[in-house]
């Protein structure tokens, strides 16, 4: 569940006349996200979503987020927009935590990924590459390559714990990340959390098309190589849910992303190595909350071994045909 | 958190299918309840809760509780009200539980609790009650006196380990209980769980005034001597945070339910006796859920001393001039 934090009704009532949105008729915890405290707000004006940022969110990076969202939906993204109170800020305080109020955005995230999906997902996350290329703020990615020695650090000798012989993994995967990273590849702001309960769809009655209505949850955005956005999201949507790889969304995925931002060829090739950095990340941090997730806490622990699996197969790759990109089978105008 | 079942989206759309309500534009879990799923439903003709029923709501049990809120509802008591599909019938199946749609209730339960919440409750009550007398259903209550020697052989041998003792507190009090609960009392149709989170109010700006909106959650809904309802009640709303009882709204609390429903000296007189009786039945669901919730699980436990120290201000009492009741204090009428 994902309400940490209860809002007295006084203290709703004085921070929702900082608004120009009526009334509050109805406020209903939202059990999904594991983060923050989201609430459903139902006023006599409309419908909104209200997150009371708790502790894993660093107060400091607030603006950053909420600045992107608004500057993503002037450009017409898809996504939620944040209130402005009638002083003109957006983020706001609540019951002693930071808050905000965003626009109700319509749609669900998919319970099972079909190919249109990641074509959609994939086109959706190349406009907002694009859009914030103009996009005024920095936030360095603490979860990249940089960050994971630290975290390593953190879990070792624990690991084992999880799967024998895990902390050997982990540190021979760090160390050729660290040597191999690229340094010259286009950065710019990515999401860095594109998973499917972060991408609303709307289908049609008999469930044949699917549009994306918007992406969710700019909370771990920041500045970073833009084709590791694509990579964290060839690993959150392209298997199966029997560990296997399905070659066909990634290629498609890759394909879709490219119609709307072209890859270069270098783009294309760093794929492997970013996908295993992207699976590394998952690892390290899943690793982490398995291990420091209080018994009895509300927060369902996220599997550790799905990205040891996912590793795994990124490292027995040996180029980005493994995606289904065979020469030139996409987006030639780069490929020269 | 209170969402056990997920709900795949061919799923769902096949479900609202059923009805008359357009299509499904949202579903959010919502972190709030913890016996069943309940999902915020949004179509393009309104706003719905949708609840599948899990196991500890017994299937038997649902038409009872689906046509009592139809029932009520068409009597002027404010609660949800089932949505029947095309062919007439509310209780459906989805994803393999039992499911229904229900209207969705404006409104908050409070957090903090004042004299107005007491007395709106305690009217809303004395109202159902009436509005109950000509339901033709019947639903014994397990969870009176005569399921309590069950639940406490379940619980005995563990629940010293929750608080030296308290296996002998509760045998004690049962073997009062069994020897003097009445049994030519009034009865009825009662909700049984009158919690402050199964009430719902719409407050003014300023937080002045309460009005309830309704009464939800009558999953535990029964036949039972009708001012039980009220004892558990004066247990439920009537302590402070600080573990004192407030006779200030225990007294206005009785009075504002006899203004409508006007109360016997027999009932008034087996308050104290009733109010012991609601607090076993609350402190042994509680001790049984401390000692069988699995670690890890995603439910709040409630906290069973609460109810020893509510048990222990009942058995002190000397009568129901411990609930501010003087003698005439109230509705002379009914005291003669």
């Amino acid at each position: 569940m994902a309400v940490y934090t209860e809002v007295a009704d006084q203290d709703l009532d004085a921070f929702i006349a900082g608004y120009d949105i009526g009334e509050a008729s109805s406020l209903k915890g939202i059990a999904e996200g594991v983060e923050n405290s989201n609430y459903l707000l139902q006023t006599d004006r409309g419908v909104y979503i209200l997150t009371l940022y708790e502790k894993r969110t660093k107060a400091e990076d607030l603006p950053f987020f909420l600045s992107l969202m608004d500057h993503l939906a002037a450009r017409g993204v898809d996504c939620p927009t944040p209130l402005h109170g009638r002083d003109g800020v957006a983020l706001r305080s609540l019951s002693g935590k930071p808050a905000a109020i965003v626009t109700f955005l319509q749609g669900r995230w998919p319970r099972q990924i079909v190919l249109a999906h990641c074509q959609e997902l994939a086109r959706a996350m190349a406009k907002m590459h694009l859009a914030g290329a103009d996009f005024p703020l920095f936030r360095a990615n603490s979860l990249s390559v940089a960050g994971w020695s630290a975290m390593a650090h953190s879990i070792d000798g624990n690991a084992d714990s999880i799967l024998p012989g895990l902390s050997q993994t982990i540190a021979a995967e760090l160390a050729h990340l660290e040597k191999s990273w690229p340094d010259s590849l286009p950065t710019g702001v990515i999401h860095a959390d594109l998973f499917p309960d972060n991408v609303f769809y709307l289908h049609d009655k008999g469930g044949r098309s699917e549009r994306l209505s918007g992406l969710i949850d700019f909370y771990f955005a920041c500045n970073d190589i833009l084709v590791y956005d694509l990579a964290i999201c060839l690993n959150a949507w392209c298997f199966e849910p029997d560990g296997s790889f399905n070659v066909t969304k990634a290629r498609m995925m890759i394909a879709a992303y490219a119609q709307v931002r072209p890859l270069s060829v270098d783009e294309i090739n760093a794929l492997p190595l970013l996908a295993r950095g992207a699976a590394l990340r998952f690892l390290l941090t899943r690793t982490y909350d398995w291990l420091n997730t209080p018994e009895g806490a509300l927060v369902k622990r996220k599997d550790p071994l799905e990205y040891v699996r996912k590793l795994r197969f990124h490292q027995s790759v040996s180029g980005p045909n493994a995606y289904g990109l065979g020469a030139y089978g996409f987006a030639p105008e780069t490929m020269d």
